[in-house]
């Protein structure tokens, strides 16, 4: 795959600089890059490593001095990671999957596959699934009965798609990634010592926990298009409705959704973010890594929470929380000083004590 | 498939309301429910929406006066939640699985398979493996040398059994769930900077590590009856005896039970729960999404945590914990509404003690 | 598979006491060892269990009484969890992989597999694929186009090796662990709320986001000799480097490394735990489970974080941290102790309040 700093610069809707005939076969740090390498210098920190490198061109940030650098061609980018992401897209290969349906693969003459698909080996395609035009789907996939894909779907290996989801165009799936699993839902015949605390906040004694019996998932997962799922991540059937994610929405590996979630549009789960059963997210929420929202809140728009935090109440739109269990991000990180402080403080405090005479109890 | 409304109050032991001849094709919220839907409106606040969908129908709280409410039938249900596992279980068409054993599956001579087994594409049972009646096993799973699982299981796609692991009765695993990993157990050959840590509490400086030599797992895992296993969740092999997981105990997705723990019956872990090898846990225990339990404690019965919680020390029976660090719960919340209003509290105190005299340094 | 206790002794490098020629077939906790079993009680709390067992002979600690301990023979262990790991390697009979290709894997013809390789059914090895001697390769595992891995593999059912991805010698990956998704990195056309929150620390209100267009991962992942990865753990590719992975060190269950990150040697990473993308650890860290480390951080060599520990700055060498947010181990934990005493402080300062005079406004 060879292109010219004038093609590269073309797709991305920039101008190419200098020898824009120039042909490169992919991109690279400045440091390791070779002559036939675009050297990604987006800051003058990069930048300052190109002699380390051997590239004849570079991608550098808008106004760089690129023939000061000794380049013979360059892109200047207003907005570099979003250039960056037009260029990698350019030069990613995408996986090697043979057209057509490779003869190890398994798929029920119920199930309709569109135009020029590409599914690979030990694939298997449940009776009267719908996969849309030009999917690729890897290895090891499977598609439940009823499943329902849109157009240039993208599974890789080992994902697991179950009965009766229905997802949208541009659907992208890293490996063993489960949509559709059954929710966590169990219950006791008698009240029991959790739905107790709930209402009591103090200790369990003197409750007896019987056996529990699983409320079914009768519902499934609706996705919206341009959604992309992360490696291992799971998102649980909905009991009654389906869970939903919204349109644009991206979820990183080892995320976990719980059964009649709703997640909006254009929201960034990260790695290892758990959001209970039955809660909400509007549009464009970011929550980080690691973050936990219990079940059954409601989530606002654009709602951010920092690496971490719990979140166990609801929230308005807009607002920023971090923290276990999560404040405001200002007053978190302002508490959090002062609990660094609080041994000191204590010593502070017994001092001032002995210094101030005792109340007078006799009144 | 189609109830009557008598059928199903019937088989949830309940009464059927008015015209209980009425035939339904499954279960909806009461806003989207169409005529020959179940309306679910188990609480008052949902059965404002009935009007909304087009329900003749519906599942009610107890003493609902269904007529009022416009109903030709109803069902009143005095614990809505247990009601609702009965209905889901009656309307639940599980995953379709053709009866016998796929043509691509790869099932060794050795293995025993039970009558009336359902075992899908791309399905390996390894050597002497053991699967009971009535089995249903979908694409994808594999079943390792030795195993014994019980009759009546389901495990859906991609769900890994290890060697030697046995597993009793109606055992569900999720999708890509995996019993019988090697325990994470590493040990250097002198004693290394994580034993030195753990002694004086204080930086590392100074010791060294070496290379990590494994201590592999000899035992295997031992699972009760009743006992379901979530997607991508993680069920560790012991070091030399079996990692034990309790009769009727459910495990939802991501949960990682590291090597040698013990979990009692009954107990629930929730999302992304993580206990550490050597951990103990007794009957009836439940524990909120993303809890961490530290390894080589020892949990009694009943014992809970909520959401986000970290337990590093043993809890006797009942105690119901909160917070990272772990408190019992109305503390936690004490202290945590404490650390919000601790910044405020240090400038009371900087200004106490300019108004409190020194005290006489030369005494 | 006997071996004798002389046997046994040699292979650990120690000394048989008493009858070394008695033979054992496997290891056994002492309370349940069977006559033909080595019964493992390396500290005096589990030797008294070894009456309730039928045990001949045992690994005992450096100094064991063994004749008082009733046994025949004996091995005294000086460092008996290094031990251990010799004879569990002993003991292990490893996964039954028949020798050779199994007629249902799909070996790509260009892939080149090593000398005396096992490779079990349902395996898929891209085009061009490079395995090592000896390796051993469970059910259901794909390995893409242009991967390399040396040799003596153990990759367990399910693995997923993504294309380009390079490792060394005597790797072993646990069932599901996925090597290779795509990096979670995605941008918006225009500067979002994200990075407005970043700087300003405030609410996001006002800022809209837009669709999020992906940065595509050109580059893979790069493993060192004698790694481990665990089972649903995923470590994502680099977005023009490769995510590194130093020699030696092990990760374990569900843990999340991101994208670009750079792990030293001889690190432990364990369950739960994530690293957010581009940060780089040094060698011989050692993360407790459900560590999370946010993204672009440097953590030194020796860097120790205990269990649940969030981890949001830069890290010097051999510090030892803990909590959310994490303080080094004292501090914290005196922090925590404090907060546990907060509320009742809070009712001592109020009291000191009321017995020191307002200071004169009117000065």
């Amino acid at each position: 795959m060879h292109y010219t700093i004038s093609q590269i610069a073309q797709s991305l809707g920039l101008t190419a600089e200098g020898k824009a005939d120039l042909s490169v076969r992919g991109a690279a740090e400045p440091a390791t890059a070779a002559p036939d390498q675009l050297a990604l210098a987006m800051q003058p920190s990069y930048a300052e490593t190109l002699p380390k490198g051997a590239a004849r061109a570079a991608m550098l940030w808008e106004g760089a001095d690129w023939q000061a650098l000794g380049l013979e061609s360059a892109i200047l980018a207003p907005r570099p990671r979003y250039a960056l992401s037009g260029l990698t897209s350019l030069f990613d290969p995408g996986p090697e999957i043979a057209p057509g349906i490779h003869p190890f693969a398994d798929v029920h003459p119920s199930a309709e596959i569109g135009a020029d698909a590409a599914i690979g080996a030990f694939v298997q395609i449940g009776p009267r699934a719908s996969i849309g035009a030009r999917a690729r789907i890897a290895s090891h996939v499977s598609v439940a009965e009823d499943a329902k894909i849109g157009s240039d779907a993208l599974l890789y290996s080992g994902v697991r798609i179950g009965a009766r989801v229905t997802i949208g165009d541009r659907f992208t799936a890293q490996p063993n990634a489960v949509i559709g699993g059954d929710g966590f839902s169990f219950v006791t015949p008698e009240k029991g010592a959790v739905e107790a605390v709930r209402t009591t906040l103090g200790d369990a004694q003197g409750l007896r926990q019987q056996a529990y019996a699983r409320i079914h998932s009768l519902g499934a997962v609706k996705i919206g298009d341009d959604v992309e799922v992360g490696a291992n991540a799971c998102i649980d059937r909905g009991t009654v409705a389906d869970t939903v994610i919204g349109r644009g929405t991206k979820i990183d590996n080892l995320v976990q959704v719980g059964h009649n979630v709703r997640v909006g549009a254009d929201c960034l789960l990260c790695g290892q973010v758990g959001i209970a059963g039955s809660t909400q997210l509007g549009d464009r929420c970011v929550l980080g890594g690691q973050v936990g929202v219990t079940d059954h809140l409601v989530l606002g728009n654009d709602v951010m929470a920092g690496a971490g935090t719990l979140l166990r109440t609801n929230q308005p739109d807009g607002r920023v929380m971090l923290g276990n269990p999560a404040m405001p991000m200002q007053a978190s990180i302002d508490s959090y000083k002062a609990l660094r402080r609080l041994p000191r403080l204590m010593r502070d405090i017994a001092d001032l004590r002995t210094r101030v005479p005792k109340s007078d109890n006799h009144d």
